[in-house]
């Protein structure tokens, strides 16, 4: 069986908003459909436990007394990868010599349950999600969306086959290692791995503790975005998380990307990957970026240390914490974690200044450019090839995932189109810490234009709005700042981004000052006599709004502008003194305008 | 012989500026003046190297031209600690095994020298920085510099010694477990260990590389801000320096302060240390602080961890790098790290997943509070004392110290008065990373209620302004948000503090707008008929300025108001529709008339 697929409702959380605040769907009949739905895709194994009507329950009657609107995701169906508990079902880490009741919900699930969604099932994952192929499972291999041959890619292997498949609208999985991508990239759709400590790793059950990330699997990078801001709660009882930072600026209008050079791609089982590559390149010229080969090196020697140092102690560590015996894990598990009882000390301590150093190469290089892209993995193996080979083939799929924790990097994996076996193939974006957003903002928008469906579905991608993010602030401008005009990269500059084109409310003089160049109109609110002027909202990082407030000369200033549709935001407004040798140009409706009359005239 | 002690200048920067300006002094004549004072102490034994006119005369030679003004540290004396390079002069680490000739000094050391500052010599320390007494130097023991028979505290002896003296205006040392404020507190003057990774650490031989920090010990709080400030500066191929970040808003004008309850204070060897730490307390109470008892054992836990855990092995590393034999190490150095090697991988692991779970139980205490406060340790012993039982009493001047790097705080050591030997005792603030010129200020603020005196000299502690911090902006208010009134917790719960009042230029009118309350006044300019009206400027953190400006409500903005000295700030304007039924108000001169004037009215 063979994608597309069809799913009975289109699963993006904005939709299913509409649907359920038109009374045209409630969640139970939705997750009706859904059950009916995911019957068909027992060949591609992605649950460890779907979740009975009874155990399910309790969360439907949890939606009663709210209204759709009221809840940012009611009745929205997730799964849940199953080394993250879900309280009252068995947690099993993909090895059936475990089963650990939970007594609470992960912190990550507790936020997502109190913003309404419905939890559909434990997914199926690489046991201790230690590898990075889906095969790695006491209850069997995940197969691959597109194909139950093939594998699903792991360890979070089942999240994202659900997610693919339109089994839910989002899921949760981990990601140490590349779990949260790879997976993605095999599947088709987004996979974002947030900066390492962002989100509450409490109720994960360890893999290799100081570098485990919740990760999110999403049908959209924007999606991805709003599920990281809900879950992105803080938890003042889990030493892992950090202190939360504002995000870093969105990329300009124009930006530079980093890519290796194709020497150091290493595509050689999948030559196409290269030709996808280079489209995904190209996508990202024609939205602004400027391509920069950068070297690869230090990140690959990073990723080495990854399961080639003491860092595999960790994850020994995280095992022998659940099961006593050697032989209930798997072999290739066992495998990989030989040896690590060698490491001394002394050898932690080296490779930590190792890697310190090997960072301040690979910051060096990220900070050269607004951010960087790769492959996500060289490509998909048969399960078949994959259980005869197990860990050089594993080994081969974290060439581009392993090195994003150690090094504290933000990482979005995109779909970067279709291997000549029709089998997905993805890309990934990936820049410092607290880069989520822009990264998701930027990824949204090379997604559109790389593909038009979503998973393994016949669902159309649909417009989306720009994300909300809680730490920015918008400035209304209504002259030199405009976009195209001279004072505009003090907007850019600080990574605003242009939001909307609206009019002010129609009770203001505009006026063109005295002095220039650069020619600066003035905003004087007139109740009796006022016109509606042309504005550009900008959004702007909020820690960047302060230089850019004081760095505006006299007679300008900061302010607060009624716009047409009622609201107020903060703007250009214009002390009395400037009314002094200015001229009234009301009439023009706005700077544009003006501008293009002057221009005229001056010719 | 006895403090206090008259050094030929007074050593604070600002007042040599003022001398060199005046061509009252100039810097060579300075040093041809400390160089002979100095000679007096060589029974402290501060000094591994102290360098000679010909090794010095290049840095005197590189001011020629310059004038005082245009270098912040023009002709300012500073030591080194003989583990941080100094191009040229052997780097001995306290161990006569080593000598290390410096290719290029230490990144920091480069930083002073570019703002003017002259190197005077390098300073003995506890060989290896390991040590917190002064006496396991190859060198002989460093002697307080009140009184050569008691230890002077290390490992940056010297350093600590030879500004207490007054033979140097500062001094740069390191700081691991507690080697920047130890010796700072037995000797009466300011250490300050700012944020892990601030400063950068190429050059400075490393301790125990993952928690080595460069410290400053300062005259004052505020020159060790400034020294900060200056030595601040980016490394790119420094693995261990950290990305630079908003600095915290400093206290505001009532603020908490966490301390250890008596029972964990554990000051039994020096009783009347209680009292000084009481009265530390009653200090900090009369600067509009309130105390708050702590539980203080996970920090005392983290700090054992230190010499208890696999954190030796860095030291080891760090030995075993520069000499091959043990007996060419102190006797006591390698005590402390006999055993380093029985630590595994494993161990290391679980001793920082313990680590990260002491700093998530003492981050919520430290968030609890605005600072914490506490001795810098119990108290000093005789030299003697010392070298007859060099473990544990070393291990009991850590108590206060050891854990700071390993969880990440700053802090600073302030003097806390005489101990009834009449040898100086210290207290230490501390709070999160990047709190450093938060710490400072206040620290500031208690240094002169203490003491009137500086280190063991007889020099009066001067009146000094507020630091400069970089990422401040200063805002002019004139109404609602002066100190007092309603509007002023919009600055304060920011972290902004008043740095001067002063008047506008004599180019404004001043309006009573109409509504209210909050009653508010608006500025608007006027070239011709302006008279000048009182402004409070408050410096505020950059990264909280937005959310401030946007949250001020039309008809008000912020703009750029003209003061009466001629300079241009960030302020308060007003749009021109304000006018509307305001009530011009000029001839108050400022808004504390006014609203004077308007009480009287309407009681």
């Amino acid at each position: 069986m063979k994608a597309p697929f069809t799913p009975p409702v289109r699963l993006d959380i904005d939709y299913l908003q509409e649907l359920y605040q038109a009374g045209e769907l409630t969640p139970r009949e939705l997750l009706g459909q859904l059950d009916e739905y995911q019957t068909a895709f027992a060949d591609r194994n992605p649950w460890i436990h779907y979740l009975t009507p009874e155990e399910r329950e309790p969360f439907l009657q949890a939606l009663e007394g709210h209204s759709p609107e009221s809840l940012p995701l009611y009745g929205v169906p997730f799964a849940i990868k199953d080394n993250v508990h879900l309280k009252g079902i068995p947690t099993t880490v993909g090895n059936r010599h475990i089963s650990i009741l939970p007594e609470a919900s992960a912190f990550v699930v507790e936020q997502l349950l109190a913003a309404g969604a419905i939890p559909v099932g434990k997914t199926n994952l690489d046991q201790f999600a230690t590898g990075l192929n889906g095969t790695r499972s006491d209850f069997g291999p995940c197969g691959n969306a597109f194909d139950a041959d093939w594998i699903s890619g792991g360890s979070s292997s089942g999240s994202a086959v659900a997610v693919a498949l339109g089994l839910v609208s989002f899921a949760l999985g981990t990601d140490t290692a590349g779990s949260g991508r790879v997976p993605a990239a095999l599947n088709h759709i987004i996979g974002l791995k947030p900066t390492l400590g962002r989100l509450s790793v409490d109720g994960v059950v360890p893999a290799c503790q100081s570098l485990d990330c919740v990760a999110i699997f999403a049908r959209t990078a924007l999606q991805a975005n709003q599920i990281l801001s809900l879950a992105d709660q803080r938890n003042p009882t889990d030493p892992w998380q950090r202190n939360s930072r504002p995000p870093r600026g969105l990329v300009s209008e124009t930006f530079s990307f980093g890519i290796p050079p194709a020497d150091q791609l290493g595509l050689t089982e999948y030559p196409e990957a290269k030709e996808l590559f280079d489209a995904t390149v190209e996508h990202l010229e024609a939205l602004g970026g400027r391509a920069v080969e950068i070297d690869f090196h230090p990140f690959s020697e990073a990723a080495a240390l990854l399961y080639k140092g003491p860092w595999v102690c960790e994850r020994q560590l995280a095992i022998r914490a659940l099961v006593n015996a050697p032989e209930q894990v798997h072999s290739a598990v066992v495998e990989v974690l030989a040896g690590s009882d060698k490491y001394s000390a002394g050898d932690t301590f080296n490779a930590q200044y190792r890697l310190a150093s090997l960072k301040q190469q690979t910051d060096r290089i990220v900070r050269s450019v607004d951010i960087v892209v790769t492959p996500t993995c060289p490509g998909p193996y048969t399960i078949n090839d994959m259980i005869a080979d197990p860990i050089v083939l594993n080994a081969r799929l974290g060439a581009f995932t392993n090195f994003m924790n150690l090094l504290d990097y933000a990482a979005v994996s995109v779909p970067g189109g279709f291997l000549e076996n029709n089998l997905p193939w993805g890309v990934t974006l990936f820049g410092f810490s607290w880069s989520d957003t822009e990264l998701c903002v930027l990824a949204d928008r090379l997604h559109r234009r790389v593909t038009n469906t979503i998973g393994a579905t016949s669902d159309a991608l649909i417009p989306e709005d720009r994300p909300r993010t809680a730490r920015t602030l918008d400035v209304a401008v209504c002259g030199a700042h405009l976009e195209g005009y001279p004072l505009n990269s003090q907007l850019t500059d600080r990574g605003a981004v242009l939001v909307r084109r609206i009019r002010t409310a129609p009770r203001y003089r505009f006026y063109a000052l005295a002095g220039g160049p650069p020619y600066r109109p003035g905003l004087v609110r007139s109740e009796h006599a006022g016109v509606a002027i042309e504005v550009e909202v900008w959004r702007m990082p909020e820690d960047r709004f302060g230089t850019f407030v004081a760095g505006i000369p006299h007679p300008l200033g900061i302010g607060q502008l009624e716009l047409e549709d009622g609201t107020w935001a903060t703007g250009f407004i214009c002390e009395p003194c400037g009314m002094e040798g200015a001229q009234d140009i009301s009439h023009t409706g706005g700077w544009r305008n003006y501008m293009a009359t002057r221009s005229v005239t001056e010719n």
